[in-house]
């Protein structure tokens, strides 16, 4: 494999002080959230496309995350709004039955209807907690929500078709997002499989969600739903359904979604991001660092297990030396759901920290620590997950309680400035690379002012301000939907696009 | 009692043709609905105080109505909305108990947490039905929704002070609307009693609606919920709350919200608004006049019974002829909840018919036809309710779908033009008596263009405009929050003033 010099990044960096690029203009603003949702209960990592955290002080005690609350969490920019304005149009084809063929909205909404309670939970939820500093976005908790799905059973879909072929393994869905022109389709499309007869169990197309219409952000007009399995797997945005005897080509399915040790590269031996484990996690009070007062004071929050639900959450307030049984506060909404719970505790001034640790019904227990794995996914140790509650005896005039509903910060900054860069020689020569010698160039899917590059498909890198490991590594190797490019470009091509991408976004 | 001279009336309405007033300058504009709601979604019955209906196709599949979608009814303007901005401050006096005090919203969420789904629905929903013309909002089904709530026990707060009183016989919550100057606040105050065994068995004060913190528009910070009960019960803003000997002095309890025969005045021997009966509804597909492709189609309704639950729910396509029965869609969420329920038929060319009929878990039977009473209240009918379905052969093309997205109309125009209004001479003498004659005289709670009128406590009457049987009834005898002006007003006082109310209308 192709090998970074690190140490020759590092000494043109430091040579760069003083010699500045032609300034180019920095106008950005940060775009409206999508479905009422309002920045003060998010972390906003990314917005083209979206990666929006729910804030941990922006859960709440019932079990149903609202829509204006849930967590987005797009690989793609999205298709554009104007697909809901015939949304019952919308169309899918059906393969790998008996027979084939296409069904609309319309059709669904004549079929068998239901709705059901899951959690949708990206895989890379905890990220942030990965002491070995993954790729992707840092999320904590907040990657996360529990709706109230309708929509039809694929297996009554599959069934209008006369069910499906012999061979049919998987289940695979196909998304609706715009490919940008010049890239591998494969290389960034996103399609899912799953096994076969988890789809025919109880997988679903869905167009509500939470009792109203599925938002565009969240996969409307349909998607597909996948009951207690990670997010990735819930596609969106529905143009296909089909029943393969493969798992899908896509790099998303292949290698990307893979449980695979620290640097190794993602494969089908791999287990894929499927069902997810047992998990729970405090919301308050005193979450985002805000002081509640010191006294009695009531923990909450939420536990589940894909598929299985969950029996208990004990909750510790001495790092698990000791555990008491939390009571659960609402109705039980299936197996899929997460259910919310409380415990009584008395906060002394100063730090206090809490820590939960969920049971679900096959007796599996939240373990104290994860392993560790390349991406940070599936990060469900209770040690990692605690909630420090920083209580005093008087609270602040001013700072406000724990309410809910004051305005936190943000990530993204609506900046509106200009800016100029000071850019290195080699950084210069890596500009050319980024917005035209590689192929297909970085400017097709990537947003970077320094490059005037506006492209949607990848992260905005203006926002992401990747570390210097981090870029080279996705350079190299490919991250995600990024195909890897350590083929085409020599090693001091490596090293100029990644300085370039390093200075250009500090 | 006073009796109105009609004839004289239309008699003067007749000869006002061409008289004209001073012009008085028009402009109003609509307000933003509050809580992301969308004015798509809602029939607009007036805006000061709200009195929002849910759209028949706004409804959806699913058991929960989100805050976007759900109805607001309020009995007088909203408290500002600075009173959220410190929320967990908020705080309530607790009376009729071995001690008394007072409680914050902080001092709540200390305590012992539950999460309970509750149908709100408004006394008056179904009263369009009502062939006698009832005053109030003309509701067809929209002043209805189903919300997961959360809180603390009404019995654990009454514990914390001893528990309540040997002569306590009722649960009474006083709402912190704000009261205008002049008026009786026993006349208006909003403040309701219901049984002590229902306030000590599952009342609860929430502060969380649908995960979220509770809206003002709902109520918030902190309401009164009384599981199953109509919505008039579940007092917002809660400032006090009591166990009483008797049920509360004002008038929304004392004569308020009874059924009681056509003409009679309700006083405490009728039935008070309590326990929601047995009802169901079909809310699509084609609601709202919306055609619907012939062929297969699902219907789709909710159902519930205060405090029981419903077991069953039956359709018929005929009139009640033949039932046939529906599938639940999705889970149960408790015997205060409604349920969604599901039934495929097929749709012939042109208007069909569909009429629903509850069952709950005591047996009780949803009646063909409730019993007309003097303000439509509690219309459960299953004859009334049904969904009149236009199928075609081929939809419109610019005509849209049933999806749920398509804008529709709304009652409020956003008028900004200048008006002038045409008054008989016995308008004119009314309007003097509106404006100052009256004690308290009719500006300082009704906003009326005609006579400059801003009142913000009773109906905006531009928006309502009554019949002139419904002014002369309102303002004889009173109606909800309205004082009766019987006693204070000559009987050409009146038909001078109900003149000029429906005059200035038009």
């Amino acid at each position: 494999m192709y090998a970074v010099n690190r140490r020759f990044i590092l000494k043109s960096l430091a040579a760069s002080v003083g010699l500045a690029l032609t300034p180019i203009s920095f106008a950005s603003s940060a775009r409206t959230l999508p479905v009422n949702k309002q920045a003060a209960d998010f972390v906003i990592h990314n917005d083209l496309p979206w990666a929006l955290e729910t804030m941990r002080g922006s859960f709440g005690f019932g079990p149903i995350t609202p829509l204006s609350r849930f967590f987005v969490r797009n690989n793609l920019p999205m298709p554009p709004a104007s697909i809901l304005d015939r949304a019952d149009e919308w169309s899918f084809k059906v393969e790998g039955c008996v027979g084939s063929g296409s069904l609309s909205l319309r059709d669904l909404k004549s079929m068998r209807v239901q709705t059901v309670a899951s959690v949708l939970q990206c895989s890379g939820n905890g990220r942030a907690y990965s002491s070995h500093n993954p790729s992707g976005s840092q999320w904590s908790v907040g990657a996360a929500g529990c709706a109230l799905w309708t929509g039809v059973a694929v297996a009554d879909i599959f069934e209008k078709f006369g069910g499906v072929s012999n061979e049919a393994a998987f289940l695979t869905g196909t998304g609706g997002e715009s490919l940008p022109e010049g890239i591998d389709a494969s290389m960034v499309a996103v399609e899912r499989s799953v096994p076969i007869q988890k789809g025919l169990e109880d997988c679903m197309l869905v167009w509500e969600m939470n009792g109203a219409p599925l938002p565009l952000a969240h996969g409307g007009p349909l998607r597909l739903l996948v009951p207690g399995y990670f997010g990735v797997n819930n596609v969106k945005w529905l143009t296909r359904l089909a029943a393969t005897a493969q798992e899908s080509t896509a790099k998303i399915q292949q290698s990307g979604y893979r449980l695979r040790a620290i640097g190794e590269s993602g494969g089908l031996q791999h287990p894929s991001m499927w069902r997810m484990p047992v998990k729970s996690w405090l919301n308050g009070p005193g979450a985002n660092g805000r002081p509640v007062k010191a006294g009695a004071a009531m923990l909450y929050g939420v536990a589940f297990s894909g598929e299985r639900g969950v029996d208990k959450v004990e909750v510790s307030g001495d790092n698990g030396k000791s555990w008491q049984d939390a009571q659960w506060i609402g109705p039980d909404l299936g197996v899929n759901a997460w259910r919310t719970f409380s415990i009584g505790v008395t906060l002394g001034v100063g730090e206090n920290r809490y820590v939960t640790r969920a049971i679900d019904s096959a007796g599996d227990i939240q373990p104290e620590l994860a392993i560790p794995n390349e991406r940070g996914y599936g990060n469900n140790g209770w040690a990692d997950h605690g909630l420090n509650i920083l209580a005093v005896d008087e609270l602040p005039e001013t700072a406000s309680a724990d309410s809910g509903d004051v305005p936190m910060n943000v990530i993204i900054e609506q900046a509106s400035k200009e800016k100029t860069y000071t850019l290195s020689k080699t950084a210069q020569r890596g500009r050319a690379i980024f917005t035209a010698q590689s192929q297909p160039n970085c400017s097709v899917c990537h947003t970077l002012d320094a490059a005037q590059a506006k492209g949607l498909v990848g992260p905005n890198l203006d926002k992401l301000k990747p570390g210097l490991a981090q870029i080279e590594a996705a350079v190299v190797q490919g991250v995600g939907a990024m195909p890897a490019y350590g083929g085409q470009l020599s090693g001091s091509e490596v090293e100029a696009l990644s300085a370039f991408v390093f200075e250009g976004t500090r």
